[in-house]
């Protein structure tokens, strides 16, 4: 039964003033438990957008959504690491750093989402996987880490249940970009998952929810402070989202894309992210010593095919099938590949990510909606990066698709989307920051 | 169907935008025929309260709210004109001015409201009156005004039924104290029911809504150039509510107050704000030329008994029994009236009339929900004014109740109200300004 009256509460947090732990503890309980109403927390939630939150007031949310569900842990002798991305557009990284970092000895309970609006998921990726698995229950999961050093999954609805119903409501209320729910939502799940060491890969530019790099910075920041206060070592990297990630948008075609780089074919923007984002959880465990060390650790793991040896053995695990690997047709194919053709010519100036990511939704490699059906073979692979010179008409590019004229019209609105500059534009580093 | 996204229309708002006359049209019109959610709606509320609203979007709301429903109109040469209270303690007013106003020939269809929180309401108090009826169609309260210069009513479900929902949620979600919401909502009914002159009482003080001065400033202008456009000439009275208004607060109670002044006692307080808001409409309507003519004709009928009939002809009208007039038992008789004495000495510094106006709830004199009964013969008599000179046990008033331990707490509570000074407090003006 409520014994406060949360109207008081959303005025207190409108005018500005500090809500205590028990009062966020009630608001979390009261609403998961249907006693406090949707537009009561949706008009609290943006009340909270412009008001803010404290650290006291982050710490509590934080463990008031933990204290929502289960929770797991490990024995204390593993080193339990994850990483976590704000979200880009071709940002596949997980894909590889997670079979990476466990062929090493790292211990990865990869709890992972589903892509929305411009950006992918890496279950969807996953799943473009024939019989790939990734709904378990908290047991079932734990048990697949302990086995094989990592397990990626899907949130149970048991973990952090909290978080999983306001972050519904934030998604469809403008109220996901706010520096303490943020900060709350991404720390709770991984400690609830058991993790003690995480990166988190904090995208700035045209394909990232973040835009401006002083926000960012703030927000890294609180990621670090209240992680410390759950003994969760977090470490933060600011990376470029003013281009595509690597060479595929699109489910399977990423897939495709991180096996070739544990073959030993890495592209270069990807290959320097995933192998600096690894080393930083190697750095955070102890496993190295030096980056250097962390970087020759990594490089020998794919190149004696350990790394891909372990992605095999998760896609057995969880149900997949292996052959996947050296037959790519299982992951990608489509009725059509229609090429893209660059529209003019110059240095590429700019690339608006987000409206590639929002192109590929009407082929269905990506969605508007939670509920929306993926098609995970189609996609796109895009070429150009900041400062690439293109000449008219080469081409830049192919969209996959099984609609010609749905595909005919994403190519067009890919083109749309790099700006040419007459004038030489710099490279872009891949990296800006890290810590 | 929804041809636009209302998260998109919550970001606009949110980010600071402006939302445009189809924009707001289509929000007002999908909350009322329930295809945006609550939820979507408070958030945005909220946002709204945050970056205000626009003259132009204003416009476009008190719109959007008047087309939702059915509107009234009258001949024109009739002068229809209605007054607004923004709520306060002991306010009333109407129940003289409506009167009054009528028995002079204006011609008032007077929607009002209930009770809520440490403010009460119009209809509550004229439901003390046995058998008087608030509930009317459009049609019956327009025949109703057209037949005795006067109705006094609830708002019908089909008058401006955006406003109502958009109202309710308000009221539960802490976004009621929006300059531009707050305007699209008293003008959008005073405009559907078919006025065309309006008085607002803008209370400022410890018992009022809107405890600044400036930001009541703001307010008024607001509404009185969003009126202009709707061809509604508003005039706004700033009056104090740092002492409760007349004697009595508590419905049945103040209808006996309110008999007594038609019967030529009135109390200073009382008789200045009714006079003076009166004037106005006499004034506003060219039904006087001046001041002093106005405050003549206000005084000529009330001594000549004209506008005690005009009271007693719409409680007849609207089913109520006239005896009242004569018979005060029939409107407040209590188990108990407990006397509230001065709880020590000095002069009356301040005065917590929102304290008092919760008290009072505890002997169901008012109401924390909409839907809480209502006790009509119970409430307070409270004889100090900001300035007064207070002995320490003087009787300073009394509970009337029907639960003595209830009402002994209400006593406590009230003495907590008053604060007493060992030093002199001037007096305070009833009326700050018109505007």
């Amino acid at each position: 039964m409520i014994n406060y009256n949360p109207v008081e509460l959303i005025l207190t947090k409108r005018n500005g003033n500090t809500l205590n732990d028990e009062q966020i503890r009630n608001l979390v309980k009261g609403f998961l438990n249907g006693e406090i109403p949707d537009y009561q927390m949706s008009a609290l939630l943006m009340a909270i957008y412009f008001q803010g939150l404290n650290r006291e007031e982050i710490f509590s949310l934080t463990k008031s959504y933990i204290e929502s569900g289960k929770t797991i842990s490990f024995p204390a002798k593993l080193k339990v690491a994850d990483k976590h991305s704000t979200g880009g557009v071709g940002d596949k990284i997980s894909l590889m750093l997670a079979p990476i970092a466990a062929s090493l000895g790292l211990t990865i309970p990869m709890i992972s989402g589903r892509g929305l609006g411009h950006t992918g998921g890496t279950l969807d990726k996953l799943e473009s996987i024939p019989g790939f698995r990734t709904q378990f229950s908290i047991e079932e999961f734990r048990k697949l880490v302990l086995e094989h050093n990592c397990a990626l999954a899907g949130q149970s609805k048991d973990l952090v249940p909290a978080d999983q119903k306001i972050y519904a409501l934030r998604d469809v209320t403008a109220t996901v970009e706010s520096p303490g729910l943020i900060t709350a939502s991404i720390l709770s799940k991984k400690i609830a998952e058991g993790a003690k060491h995480l990166i988190i890969d904090l995208k700035i530019g045209s394909g990232a929810f973040m835009p401006d790099k002083e926000k960012a910075q703030q927000l890294a920041e609180l990621l670090i402070s209240i992680g410390k206060r759950f003994d969760l070592k977090v470490k933060v990297a600011f990376t470029n989202m003013n281009s595509p990630l690597g060479l595929a948008v699109g489910n399977g075609l990423e897939m495709i894309e991180a096996i070739e780089y544990l073959k030993g074919n890495p592209l270069k923007d990807t290959k320097i992210l995933t192998a600096e984002l690894t080393a930083q959880l190697l750095l955070s465990t102890s496993f190295a010593e030096t980056e250097e060390q962390a970087i020759t650790m990594i490089e020998e793991t794919v190149r004696s095919g350990k790394a891909l040896k372990k992605l095999e053995e998760i896609i057995i695990a969880q149900g997949g099938t292996p052959a996947v690997i050296e037959d790519y047709s299982l992951l990608s194919t489509t009725k059509y590949k229609i090429p893209i053709l660059a529209p003019s010519c110059g240095y590429v100036s700019h690339i608006d990510c987000r409206s590639i990511g929002y192109a590929l939704i009407h082929i269905n490699a990506g969605r508007t909606k939670v509920t929306d059906a993926i098609d995970h073979s189609t996609g796109a692979l895009l070429i150009p990066k900041i400062g690439d010179f293109l000449e008219k008409d080469e081409p830049i590019g192919e969209v996959h698709c099984n609609d010609q004229i749905k595909g005919e019209k994403v190519v067009e609105l890919i083109q749309k989307a790099y700006n040419l500059s007459s004038e030489p534009i710099p490279e872009e580093p891949i990296i800006f920051d890290i810590i």
